[in-house]
């Protein structure tokens, strides 16, 4: 590995993430919290200071990225600010133990929105607005960042790659540099509809703000203790579905809407099973809580919201899924695993990989029973190469074998079985809730420093889909130097 | 599909299946049980009337056997025999409903050791016989008990492979139906072992039987509520605990061993794997379960059981490990996915898969890492071709596909969490014992029909690993005639 190129460029990118940090030191300012103010500003000079000398060293050879390169400084990025970026919570006052800082900030910037806070409304609003806008920043990524921002360079596609979610990156146009800056042209645009649409409901600026930030980022971290609910309306949960939607969609989608590229997105089949599952979810899941609203609309609305914020990993709840009969709660799991699209900021396994794999296994089945017949795999009408639905299937063994890992090892702690498992779950696919004793109304704060670093570890893990975090692990990575 | 073929096959296994109706209905003579006499006579001559004819019907055309007529005849032999197996418990009066029978008849051949008896020491003699006697048969199958017994047919191996439990049947000789012999002998000699050792630790000759024929099926039926701890001594423990490895282990080393073949043994892989695997799960839950017990040969003793029990699938309990902390259940739930060798009586994903998935995963990693590397997926030697790798990935995949299926429709009967994930990964393979409701001291009875039939069928898409049934599900098998 080119160990020159990987710190010139998590340097960078570090320089680019410093300034981040002037954004909620503002909003302290705004709200005249001078201990939170200082608290950004220090974390953000420091991280300047500390990269920008590293950024400036001449590489002693040009190289090119490929993909060890890029996953390292993907892996190295997401580590190392997200250890950073727990600081603020720390100098701040509002976290005594130094890992309680660091879950909850790996959980903003990995879009998971697992918190250990109990009470959030008595939070300064600058650490508020942090945990949301980490979760905007984590959403697209902070290495897309600054690939948008930064000179153009040949390796923009092999960056975005490992940063990016889903099994393939669809350039939306020739050059990656532009494509990442489109992506997040879209994105900003996005947010900006959902904050209008929150404020003309009446919701005030700041919860507008945090609450855009956090659909966008398809996140889950409220402003408030009960969540949206707590604004009364059911306009503010409407206008969250319909952008939790979006949020989950592809984003090449949404360039193709805006460039009036039809067949594009007609032939998307990703998109009909994303709203194929959704619209089965919720319709199962109104039936069965039915019983226990004894009213259809209401079942109806709930039941649209929870499965939408369930399945693009925003985690954001309308009702608490734990008094809900054990069906709904397993379609709800289901929806974790399933995620929202590749390309989205949505987390899970990606409803392409579901449609990959749900093909290639019609195909050998078929092949099984009629060894003379001919059939290819196809997606999007174009036919899949056997390497990319093995990519797919080695993908899922890894998230297995993961899963499994800490499960085991966060089931030291001797919590239930449902409350281990589902924590684990959730925090894998980037959701932030899960029934028992996480689920929607309660927190994590009661597992042990133990558990909080595995969780921690395997929310990275499921936000940078595994393989890059894995490599780092892996000792000939780091001696070999070819 | 030869269709003709197909009916043929299953009508001659299903006669000689009849006649195994006549040892339960000996055994019950022998206790004066008229009534269990009567009901195993009318089903085994029921069967014969009907199968007799069916297997006269010159075929047509002569037809070979292929992959998909070796799984019909499997598929449609386990689901009719298992039905006619329900209808002694029926008609001699110890089970009132007509599911509860098939669930009982289900998991007996499919060695499940599930039950919906919450007494079995009531019973008549000779269903308790019943019982055991059928988990012994479906262990190592009736189709190739039919293939050892038939006259010669080149169409052994395929029928074999249906059957036979793992990704590969390796041939212990050159022919296929010499192969089924000398399984069913090396079979009938460790259970003979097996009966003799308990014997002559002073177990009555009837419960040594029984525990005999549960123990090689790797079934879990037993005729104590209690168990094997109902004899209080350790000495019964300790022999059900050697002979479980010795069923769990791939039949072919114990073909080598009795032929001195000890390189075939030294360099096989999944023995070492399987044998690693279960000393290192023994050890951590004896860590974790001596302050449960305060007494580490108590510890230790029981660990080493209770994990050898659960990863052959066997299922007998020496605790109540409902009571155990979380993390050795997770140990056990991680240990009856891993299951046995292929090629034993056991049930589970089989170490060889799990051996062949690791290596390959570790291959494909640094491949990415280094896409220069040549590396080569190797097991016991040999290499192992991309197409049997796949092979393994893709049965993950319809596992988890069933498994997540079965858990949406047992969760409506809306038990909590952990029994209804459990009670279906434990019935997908063929464990019999999950955690919470299904525990080790509780019974299946409560669930509703919907359930047990949903079960009944988990179980047997596990014994047979899936595929055979899937594809009598496919409505183009039926139609067409190729």
């Amino acid at each position: 590995m080119n160990k020159w190129v990987v710190l010139h460029y998590l340097s960078k990118a570090m320089l680019i993430g410093s300034v981040l940090f002037a954004v909620p030191a503002l909003v302290s300012l705004c709200f005249e919290e001078y201990r939170c103010v200082f608290s950004f500003l220090l974390v953000g000079a420091g991280v300047a200071v500390v990269f920008a000398p590293l950024a400036m060293i001449r590489r002693k050879q040009k190289g090119r990225i490929y993909t060890r390169e890029s996953m390292a400084i993907a892996a190295l990025l997401w580590v190392v600010f997200s250890l950073v970026s727990a600081l603020p919570f720390y100098f701040s006052g509002v976290v005594v133990h130094l890992w309680d800082a660091i879950f909850e900030s790996v959980s903003g910037f990995t879009t998971t929105g697992a918190s250990i806070f109990s009470d959030v409304e008595h939070l300064p609003k600058g650490i508020l607005f942090w945990r949301c806008f980490s979760q905007w920043i984590g959403g697209m990524g902070v290495l897309v960042l600054a690939i948008a921002i930064l000179p153009s360079s040949n390796d923009a596609m092999y960056l975005m790659r490992a940063e990016c979610a889903g099994p393939s990156v669809s350039k939306i146009v020739p050059k990656g540099k532009n494509s990442a800056a489109y992506l997040y042209l879209i994105y900003a645009g996005m947010t900006i509809v959902t904050l209008v649409l929150l404020r003309v409901g009446g919701m005030p600026l700041f919860d507008s703000v945090c609450h855009a930030l956090t659909i966008a980022g398809t996140g889950g971290f409220s402003v408030k203790n009960a969540g949206l609910a707590a604004y009364g309306s059911g306009y503010f949960e409407g206008v969250a579905t319909v952008m939790m939607i979006l949020f989950g969609v592809n984003f090449s989608m949404i360039y193709f809407l805006l460039a009036r590229r039809w067949k594009e997105i007609r032939r998307n089949t990703e998109l009909k099973v994303y709203f194929g599952v959704l619209g089965f979810a919720a319709l199962t899941v109104t039936w069965n809580i039915y019983p226990y609203y004894q009213n259809i609309w209401k079942s109806l609305g709930t039941a649209i919201f929870q499965t939408v914020s369930i399945m693009t990993s925003t985690g954001l709840a309308a009702a608490d899924f734990n008094l809900w009969p054990l069906f709904s709660q397993i379609v709800l799991l289901f929806l974790m695993f399933v995620g929202g699209c590749a390309g989205s900021t949505s987390g899970g396994f990606k409803v392409q990989r579901l449609v990959i794999l749900w093909k290639s296994g019609i195909v050998s089945f078929k092949k099984m029973v009629y060894p003379n017949s001919v059939n290819l795999v196809k997606s999007n009408d174009k036919t899949l190469s056997a390497e990319s639905v093995h990519g797919v299937m080695r993908y899922l063994v890894v998230y297995l074998c993961i899963f499994v890992a800490a499960v085991l090892l966060v089931s030291l702690d001797n919590a239930d079985f449902g409350t281990t498992v589902t924590a684990v779950f959730s925090c894998l696919n980037n959701i932030g809730t899960g029934i028992n004793e996480v689920g929607p109304m309660d927190n994590y704060v009661f597992f042990s420093d133990f558990s909080k670093a595995v969780l921690s570890l395997v929310m990275l893990l499921g936000r940078l889909e595994c393989l890059p975090l894995l490599m780092l692990m892996l000792p000939s990575v780091w001696r070999r130097d070819f």
